[in-house]
């Protein structure tokens, strides 16, 4: 951490934050330049030291030097991270498809999706059985029971099942079901929620918050880890921005981002995100070109009666047709030189 | 509700609308102009009707006429919603001042603080026992036994406290101290706690979500309200831009769109928002100016010594000005023919 | 146009509306719904007359159906646009490649990348001669000079030239020299200059600003065609969001949506989107499998010593391995049904 | 500068930063943590070198310490820039009001505002001959016609006037009828034009862009300052954010933070910040508490009938009202001690 002083500060100044450092347990070095004297901080930060110092009189700002997140950080764990769901591989050298219902509806409604999904190729099956929705007045997902007509559309079609859990009072019941627990958007910042999935034994889909910054992501992420978690996955599914023909705006540099910055692997929604079904395929295909461990789309049999965001869901031809696009890009290897 | 045809639409894909509409229920009017045909929907809409519309053959756009929020709304509640806690009014003719330290972090720093800024002439105390952190290794509070204190607090000065609640298994505990509850920006779309909070006897004030538009807020405030608790007040604290030198930044002008669109009580809290001291009470007095019910600003004994956001608290002589520079500013009449 | 009344709105309204629309010469027609009264506007409807219904006493929004932009749009130009530079066409069956400097710095470095990009396959050279640049005291180009350099590198390399043009004075000049004129992303809504590239005969690509929607950057482009000139290209280059790990937020899901909308060709610059050379191989390869009618790179032989954004240009190693990778992705066809 | 080298760089890494550094002509020192190498770079640092050293083996990230702008530093210039216009003088003791019409479209039309805005207390009348518009098919202003007519108010009034100047070539010819010139929030990174600003003996407004952060606001004033002329004043009128309900949002804690780092006056827009009538007089309000330097407001004589913006300004009434209003807010004192 680099602490820079105003211009002429003054030797009381200095000797004000020398002090403070060494009052609590820091090393230090200064510099004097032409213009202003600049003090360096050593030892082991936390982050509110930044506040402290910055309040102090003749400091001008401070400059935090390491990155604040250390589980989720490739500077300390090298490796890839993959993750085993049955016999699919996340983040490894193949690229996942989940795909499903945003909500499931009704008992036949999930089972003819999934096996359309599933004879179409697809590894993983979606679906919301409780749904976090703008407004209370919208349908709200079937809870329970949904879980278990996932549970039997997983037997029926041999595909493991993803599925969002909005509440720590949840985490148990839906661990007992899902395969994968997803993380929405809206609870990134969850931290109970998070603490919660940190320490059942069920890997975890943490999607990025819609106006959360790549750090502040890993740093949710983070939460998980330090609870015992290490079978997690990330999802970049939009963020906001001005911008209003899209929902949100697909932010596909995050990918070689976090491939440079963490080990986990990331999946890609690009339904969420775009929020139409037309914008769905190229979206996909993009994410696959930059190098996402997967994608997850929507796919309902007849979009115009979803209960829930029917606008963004292909249709099962539309899905189909993707998958073979798909087929035709390559997925990137790594690349460990960044 | 309007659906917008293409230029050119066939009759087919006309009457495939209309059918569509009177399966579900709806009655319609049709408008043929030179260069599109129009169809207007008459009935009980609900949200998802526009995805189910948008997806049919010839239909170009779907625009909504009516705002989604009932409850929150000035429409159907014309007159201003006024919550009472203790002898403290909120959202008639005076204006509040909320005041303490970020988070409660020892008794004597609390009691002081409070003692302070009673003298000052604050009308109610806060103070985080649960404290929602972007980073794990972050203090994250004292929890019941910062309620304690908080009651402590409370009972030597006479002042109402508010204080954080963060997940729905601690509504209970935290309401037998709180007399407002605080449902912080990362929570504003964590609906099962504002279901939980929508059912207790204590007002609750829900703080605007950082990338939240004013549509999504009212229609958080709208699961308050549908459980049942009326007692509901609105916090402006900023919004998420690409301005980096504030924190955030804080949208004042939400104030007079909130008065103009609902009849809760709006305050604003600048020491969030910007996340540095020295503009806390300019930003506090801009509020005023602009007919905020009060704001909510943080006061330390000693700023440096904060565990949580020392850089925007104020201390108390910096507070005690404030008070004063407030005390300059009339509350503005609502002004009934926005 | 649909003008929505509130709710019991009196005759003495509506009335005043309706006399407003025939003085001003439109037809309407009314609707009178359980909740709410609306009319609709018939006749050619003009941006202002939106604002002066919204003041009309009863008016509670005024909704626009039809989007205002006409000669971009693909509505009424369905087919696709193909801009022909020398050999090279931009928007039809093949993916074009525009690499070089962000700025010529001096004749040798011009002549070598030029070189170096044209063995790597590149089709189109770019470079700067004049820069816009965000502080005063930043190297601003070579100008004149540049542009002879420009063209020298031309006939060496037989590739066609594309650079900046910052100022309607300088149009005519930069017009002698280039094959295409580039308006950068901070003058897209320079309407005098946009005018100005709108009345020659050279083709135009114009940038996305900064903070432009997709609908003004049409607007934008509405400029440059109502004088003319039908060889418009339009660029995204990355839109202003609060991430700041990256320079700007490239928004890929625009290309789909321009194919949609307009039947303008579309490439995209990776380079000033990210400002990280390492981000800008996954982007340009995510564009192409996005449906982008070609990518716009910077290349530079030594770019730590570039005068301007090194650390967003690629080595000519570093492009080759990206031109190999570009060819493994295939240009998706039109999708004429979308 | 700071430079960051990654954990565990070796000696190899370290040195070739140093060996850059010299022969660039820089000093520098090494500081060897525990966890990582630091290098501190002195001397007159330029923009690109960032962008070098960051390209370089071993190198992390690359910190700037001292801000980028000089001349519009109130480090460099610790007292407040007073602009003398007439009588009026703005960034003194005084508040201005600017007032009149978004675009001046008739001989009466102008005079009848100008003579009501100057009788409810305005102190300099606006009023638009070249108007930027978003639509090539709008309004644009009358031109020369229209500074004619202004020049006419003035002597009518005794009113100094703010005009906009769009592109280059209409400087001179501005510059003869205008007492400030007024650059848009579009023009705001038009170098060329600002260039061109800063060499005539006439007092600049320059409004923030849409999308610019503070420090680029800075940088764009540089542009002006640094060609001689140094009456310039800043002109906060909203940045764009994803809230759609205002037409951008009004940041006005960009107020205290301009009063910070830099001598210059501010004026606050908030006619054009929200683009609704109803919101202007609160967030001037609001502005004023906030320590603007003045308010510049859209007045109307029938806003109904505007060619242009017609939905944010103020009736005559209204403006009188506001004025009124704005009496009762003192002017804060510039806090010296910030």
């Amino acid at each position: 951490m680099i602490v820079s002083m105003r211009p002429k500060s003054t030797e009381n100044e200095v000797n004000g934050v020398l002090e403070k450092l060494e009052s609590l347990g820091f090393q230090h070095h200064i510099s004097r330049g032409v213009e202003r004297t600049v003090i360096g901080v050593i030892g082991k930060i936390y982050p509110d030291l930044k506040d402290t110092l910055e309040l102090m009189p003749g400091v001008v700002e401070v400059v935090r030097l390491s990155r604040p997140f250390k589980l989720s950080s490739r500077e300390f764990h090298p490796d890839d991270t993959v993750v085993r769901v049955g016999d699919v591989t996340i983040g490894g050298a193949e690229r996942v498809v989940m795909a499903g219902p945003c909500a499931v509806e009704s008992r036949e409604q999930l089972m003819e999706t999934a096996q359309a999904v599933k004879e179409a190729g697809a590894h993983i099956l979606r679906g919301g059985a409780y749904k976090p929705r703008t407004s209370p007045y919208s349908f709200r997902g079937l809870g329970e029971d949904g879980l278990e007509m996932l549970a039997e559309a997983r037997e029926k079609t041999g595909l493991p099942i993803i599925t969002e859990v909005m509440t720590p009072a949840d985490v148990g019941l839906v661990s007992q079901y899902a395969d994968i627990l997803q993380i929405g958007a809206r609870n990134m910042q969850n931290y109970i929620l998070l603490d919660e999935v940190g320490k059942v034994d069920v890997p975890v889909m943490l999607k990025r918050g819609m106006s959360a910054t790549i750090e502040e992501w890993l740093l949710a992420a983070e939460y998980v880890l330090a609870q015992g978690n290490q079978n997690l996955i990330l999802c970049e599914r939009g963020i906001r921005t001005f911008e209003t023909y899209t929902r949100n705006t697909l932010d596909l540099s995050a990918i070689p981002v976090i491939k440079k910055l963490s080990h986990l692997p990331v999946i890609v929604d690009p339904s969420h995100a775009t929020g139409k079904w037309y914008l769905v395929a190229p979206m996909a295909l993009a994410a696959a070109a930059a190098g996402a461990d997967g994608v997850m789309v929507e796919v309902h049999i007849t979009p115009e009666d979803a209960l829930c965001d029917g606008a963004q869901a292909l249709t099962v031809d539309n899905f189909r047709l993707l998958m073979g696009q798909l087929s035709t890009i390559q997925k990137p290897l790594q690349q460990a030189t960044l």
